[in-house]
């Protein structure tokens, strides 16, 4: 693991003059200056993540991730484990939501398979990396085993370098996995301190009792894992999962190749979480896209220090929030790409 | 004036047969109920107003009602009267923030100059509707004449009938007027009897002390007409604008002809409040773009009850905001239309 710390530590600071540059543009502008309010930081991040002072998204990819978890077995979800390889047959088929906003968006969809209890087709929208079929039950065992981990951390790792090689200029990171809220709340609970209460919702519609249940086998995990628990690698291997592991692993690629990513939402919040826990240069690199419904979502982007660009209480995953987000940033980019200048418009500009 | 109270009252409540049937589409897709949060929101109400379980937005348009304002003298601005006309340029050149945006959104724009104190020769985007070469100064006599105050609302009611007949699905409706943050401060202190200072923001880039100046402009002007405004079209009349005038009776058209329109930021709101308060059951036919920054918008939605799309600390007007949130709506119309049914699918459905 020690390895993936390193890895973590390459990422650099952002640099400030690409970020002035898109800045001097955007003054120049026909607009009152700052009246853009976020977009505009959105296009000098963009810019200064990409180190240029023309930066492109066009070229887009969203990539789901899909494991099982061991931990459904104790009741934590309405929906039984089947769904995890029903719904990647869905996006592979492009029936589900993010295959309609990826279609808005025009981004490319692809599923990869780290750890679903199923076996698949060969489809050409489907990456098989399947690790085991499902983790263990974290109310009694690790999650994962250690070379388990790092298995899964190289899977997103690898796949983003390859993705930047074929010319990708933006990534929206998702996933699927029955019970994946449960491996989620369990990682923040143990990365940030807060109380497991303040930090597990309703998932995909549990009611009351059912949701006091799931923090009581997310708090008799962390229990039991406690004295493991002491750096965000294994935050992961104990009580997380393969697609949250894979997604630590493409975000760390993703910043250290200078490559932007929109994060989706609660699960993909908690991956994004131990990636910055690791080093906190690479949250310069994310776009949280919304904030979700799922309860304490709020308070996992506050203790990131960041704002979501939607708050529109959706609460699905699969990519959903990451790829409407996506329409945002273009609509940024077509901003900053094509308005006039006050010169070249002659509009008289403010008062002095 | 009566002419107009009555029309406003024709306009009907929304029927709740036609948002079931959307919400019964939404339920049978493969996500868990309600995930979508404020989207399907959007999308069974885009249902009602259409009176269809098909609701479509592919015919956009987008106005711009620009006018000058007499009391742009009293120095409450600091861009000079000029870049109305500018702006007006720049919108006809596809130069500006917002023609980007609404390339982003594949909407047309259109220009109506109902006030700018300026000549433009003919141009297949502007459509010529002046009543006056800026309306006059409100701190010393009513900003219009109630003749005035009639063919402005008519202006915007005959061309949103027109726009109807054309086949337009949706409607984004902006402003452009230098000085008018000033007016629809008036208008809102005026409508709701919140205090000016809790209404009155910096506008495109005002100092404190140039803030503070604009606050005593606006108490002045509704000190001298307090007595006449009795109702919201009198406060349009002494305190509003020409272009205001002609996107309340825009409004009104609007819900009367159910066609979906997307309010903008500050002053379109002051203008949405206006029409509103004529009859309550306009709100349900409108869509709130999002928070402007500019002080107190939050305020005011929250006193017409609404949530806005989008909160992106934009503060530009131009009808920017109303195109950028067309994207959310075109997103919400694709899930609506190409997500797979859990039947189709052979995705199983929560537990029971």
């Amino acid at each position: 693991m020690q390895d993936w710390i390193n890895r973590s530590k390459q990422v650099l600071p952002l640099q400030e003059e690409w970020k002035k540059l898109a800045q001097r543009r955007l003054d120049e502008q026909t607009r009152p200056q700052g009246s853009l309010g976020v977009l505009e930081e959105v296009i000098s991040r963009l810019a200064s993540i990409q180190k240029t002072d023309r930066p492109h998204i066009e070229n887009k990819r969203i990539l789901i991730f899909a494991a099982d978890h061991g931990v459904e077995a104790e009741g934590v979800s309405r929906y039984p484990r089947e769904v995890t390889r029903a719904m990647v047959l869905n996006f592979l088929n492009g029936g589900a939501t993010v295959n309609a906003l990826a279609r808005h968006v025009n981004a490319q969809v692809q599923v990869v398979d780290v750890g679903v209890d199923a076996e698949f087709q060969k489809h050409d929208r489907l990456i098989p990396a399947k690790i085991r079929r499902s983790t263990r039950n974290m109310t009694q065992e690790p999650a994962m085993t250690e070379e388990e981990l790092s298995r899964a951390l190289k899977i997103g790792w690898d796949l983003v370098h390859q993705l930047k090689e074929e010319g990708v200029e933006i990534l929206g990171l998702g996933e699927m996995g029955i019970a994946n809220t449960t491996a989620a709340s369990a990682m923040i609970a143990a990365l940030t301190g807060i109380p497991v209460d303040s930090v597990t919702g309703y998932g995909t519609g549990l009611k009351v009792d059912e949701r006091n249940h799931k923090v009581q086998v997310i708090q008799k995990a962390l229990d039991l894992h406690r004295p493991f628990l002491k750096n965000p690698l294994a935050v992961l291997q104990h009580v997380g999962g393969y697609e949250l592991a894979a997604l630590t692993g493409a975000i760390l690629a993703a910043a250290d190749l200078s490559l932007p990513v929109i994060i989706d939402g609660w699960i993909v919040s908690a991956s994004a979480l131990a990636a910055v826990s690791l080093n906190p240069r690479i949250k310069d690199y994310l776009f949280f896209s919304h904030q979700s419904e799922e309860r304490g979502h709020g308070l996992i982007l506050g203790e990131l220090g960041v704002q979501p660009l939607l708050n529109l209480k959706m609460r699905l995953g699969e990519a959903s929030g990451a790829a409407l987000a996506m329409t945002i940033l273009d609509a940024a980019m077509k901003i900053y790409h094509e308005v006039a200048t006050f010169e070249k418009a002659r509009v008289a500009n403010a008062k002095s």
